[in-house]
């Protein structure tokens, strides 16, 4: 695929890795930059556009296109154990000596395909920049320490992109919340998804932005939602196998194949990691069944405003896990599967990057019996505001829709119904978050405009 | 499965749940146990056996059998927020109100099924017990608040299994912790895995508790890794597809598909959740290839040494996370996948339940500035630890030689090597950890002593 880049795809992926705003342009305070200064400083313009590999271009959006090349200055400082560089725009940051050892890009570091051969853990903290100069579009160093003098390069629009100074580290995490909250599910036509890529990349971008979508015209025959999924990628196995039918059966594995009403949940959410996306095809509905609507809730905005308005509360179901099971022997193939993890994962930072919630597959909280009440008092006030929500997005499915949504994201449920003498079918199935993601920003950085995938799991993007 | 069960089997399942040891016998103080009690105190001797549902049959090891409905006695305690329950062998704990009323098991709250019908969700924590009696197997409780008043049951049995005293508790985590470090690589023939479940739960037994096995006799033919891990479970889809060929190829998408040594890593560690099990079935590996032995260190006993030689170097790694990624556009999929984890993760009472290693596969590290050099020294000896280890296992495989580990616990290399005009095929696939932990349970409870698996994922068990 990246052999056939028009040309028009490669510049949009060379206008990337420019952080947008003017607030991030301080990496340090100007005052102190030079303080310590010891080596070689350069100032040199350079060339105006240099692809450094594919393998490596994503980021965040480019409000305008900017030279990631256009260093003013590079200098040691510190001993040789930091240096600084500074860009045109005024941006300037600092990088350690280890990291940008640990990330040469020389060809004894590097295989070509953009593989790491250096094995960053034999690199030791003390190896030290000897000296450092500007050629072209890279910073070569040299190093020197117990592992052996070397020197080698990396390049700018790297440094760039991958500068750790707080305020680049925070605008980059700020490009892959997910802001958006849908007030209304997006829809687009099978016809769309599967004739282009530009249609392609917007459903994905429906999905990985609000959270879910409805493709319309997919026509009604038990194959075709596996036929959807793999324009995403591979259907994921999962204990209810490769696809399920989500219909009245006598005597249900699952009491999803019965009419009752679910409440708002997400599957398998005692997976390590649950799957990314469901997929929903309505087959039959017919007009005499009464109820059975679909039902949405988006997670991750309902928790922040559990964090605003519940502080206490929101932080007793990020330290005390629920049980979340399956266990179901009177099946084909029996399933036990038990995993604790509290409802809400926060990464370092403190930021929420997965909630889990699945009722009925909670099994006996098993906590410290002084931390029961705290947890049971936290859970009723969250569940409360899942029940109360205004936000719910409800709908009823036509044969020939097919509904996708980030089960990682979208609690989902439905309506209780009576058949009437009628049916109600729908045909689903499951894609790992992994794959999803990855198809996201591959699409968005060779047909789109290079954004970087919103969070969708229970990881954070960077 | 379950409706096929003989005597002798079910029998195993019945004898389960009870604490081991006598230090477990006591989940409070008995002086201070009846101080508040306010309610009616049975006292009755119960059935010697009942079955509680196969679907809640699980726990740990049962030394000797014993009879989980021994109750002596059970009152109201604190005005009907929480209760006692004392068993004939002296185990007492206290359980709340709102916890029983949650694990109601009577027809309304839940299906024949074991699957939960009530919404624990709804259940107010200012439920309280108004009393409570023992009748057969069950602990009988009504209780009265917001949601009305209602009747049900908890089986005495599922009251055991899952009380949550300190003690108890602790000797669940026990059960699962991975103690057994293989100092040589056990085998078992393909045979035996083939024809019998007892074959077939050793198998499952080596992997889990040693963390890896050969099997010997497998066909030498492309299919059979498949149909090996099929005995398991479903062969997981991933980016290198449903099986993969480790042989050396021309401009290799992965090292790994070259000669060059590769050092101790796991694979995709930038999935949210890396692959559980890893098979590698040696295809051909002539005799005339020099090197491309395989390579085995359990990372579990290795972090253990870690946390013990080097608290402070353990914390940061627990602390501050890495980069894993798969960033790959030279490919027929491209692929694109960062995500940001410690190398080492707790659970909530600081439990090491991951570990992720895997060189090959970091990106640039993308953390505060001033938490960067803290990170490198941590890393710096945990990778010298790691090579280091005098631990390391080493094998040469022999064509039908099939090798499964387990890959969220041992790290795997191999040797570089010469082909000298040789070759050296391996043909490989995964298995979801979920999958895996689910059968080897399901296992142990059908055909097995019942003992609980041992912990393989990247989450606690209970």
């Amino acid at each position: 695929m990246a052999g056939r880049l028009s040309v028009y795809q490669v510049a949009k992926i060379v206008r990337l890795n420019v952080l947008p705003g003017s607030s991030t342009q301080k990496g340090k305070k100007a005052t102190s930059f030079f303080k310590n200064q010891k080596a070689a400083t350069v100032s040199i313009p350079w060339p105006s556009s240099v692809i450094y590999g594919l393998h490596q271009a994503y980021s965040t959006v480019a409000e305008k296109p900017k030279l990631m090349e256009n260093v003013t200055s590079a200098c040691l400082h510190n001993s040789g154990k930091t240096c600084f560089v500074v860009w045109k725009d005024g941006f300037h940051t600092e990088f350690h000596s280890v990291w940008l050892r640990q990330n040469c890009h020389c060809e004894m570091c590097r295989h070509e395909n953009g593989q790491r051969v250096l094995n960053p853990a034999n690199i030791p903290t003390s190896s030290l920049m000897q000296n450092l100069f500007l050629e072209g579009t890279k910073l070569k160093v040299t190093w020197s320490g117990a592992y052996g003098n070397h020197e080698g390069y990396i390049p700018l629009s790297f440094l760039r992109e991958h500068n750790y100074s707080q305020e680049s580290i925070l605008a980059r995490r700020k490009a892959v919340k997910c802001e958006k909250t849908c007030s209304k599910i997006p829809t687009i036509t099978f016809e769309e998804i599967k004739q282009s890529k530009d249609g392609l990349l917007k459903w994905l971008y429906q999905i990985n932005e609000e959270g879910l979508s409805i493709v319309n015209g997919v026509p009604t025959e038990e194959s075709m939602v596996q036929e959807v999924a793999e324009l995403i990628g591979p259907v994921e196995v999962t204990i209810y196998g490769n696809t399920f039918d989500v219909l009245v059966t006598p005597d249900p594995i699952n009491v999803a194949y019965s009419s009752v009403g679910l409440d708002l949940h997400m599957d398998l959410a005692y997976y390590e990691s649950p799957p990314g996306l469901q997929l929903l095809h309505c087959l039959k509905f017919d007009a005499c069944v009464e109820g059975g609507e679909s039902t949405f809730l988006d997670a991750f905005a309902l928790v922040d405003q559990f964090r605003i308005n519940y502080p206490d509360l929101f932080k007793s179901l990020t330290e005390i896990p629920a049980t979340f099971q399956k266990v179901h022997y009177k099946r084909d193939n029996p399933v036990h599967i038990v995993n604790q993890k509290p409802h809400i994962r926060l990464n370092h930072l403190g930021e929420v990057v997965a909630v889990y919630w699945a009722t009925p597959f909670e099994g006996p909280l098993s906590v410290d019996e002084n931390e029961v009440m705290r947890y049971y008092l936290a859970y009723e006030m969250f569940a409360k505001m899942i029940r109360d929500s205004p936000n719910l997005l409800q709908h009823r499915l036509q044969p020939g829709e097919l509904v996708v949504f980030n089960n990682q994201r979208m609690l989902h449920g439905r309506q209780g119904f009576q058949i009437n003498g009628g049916s109600r079918h729908l045909k689903g199935c499951y894609i790992n978050i992994d794959i999803f993601k990855s198809k996201t920003q591959v699409y968005n950085n060779l047909f789109g405009d290079g954004r970087r995938a919103k969070r969708v799991g229970n990881q954070c993007w960077f």
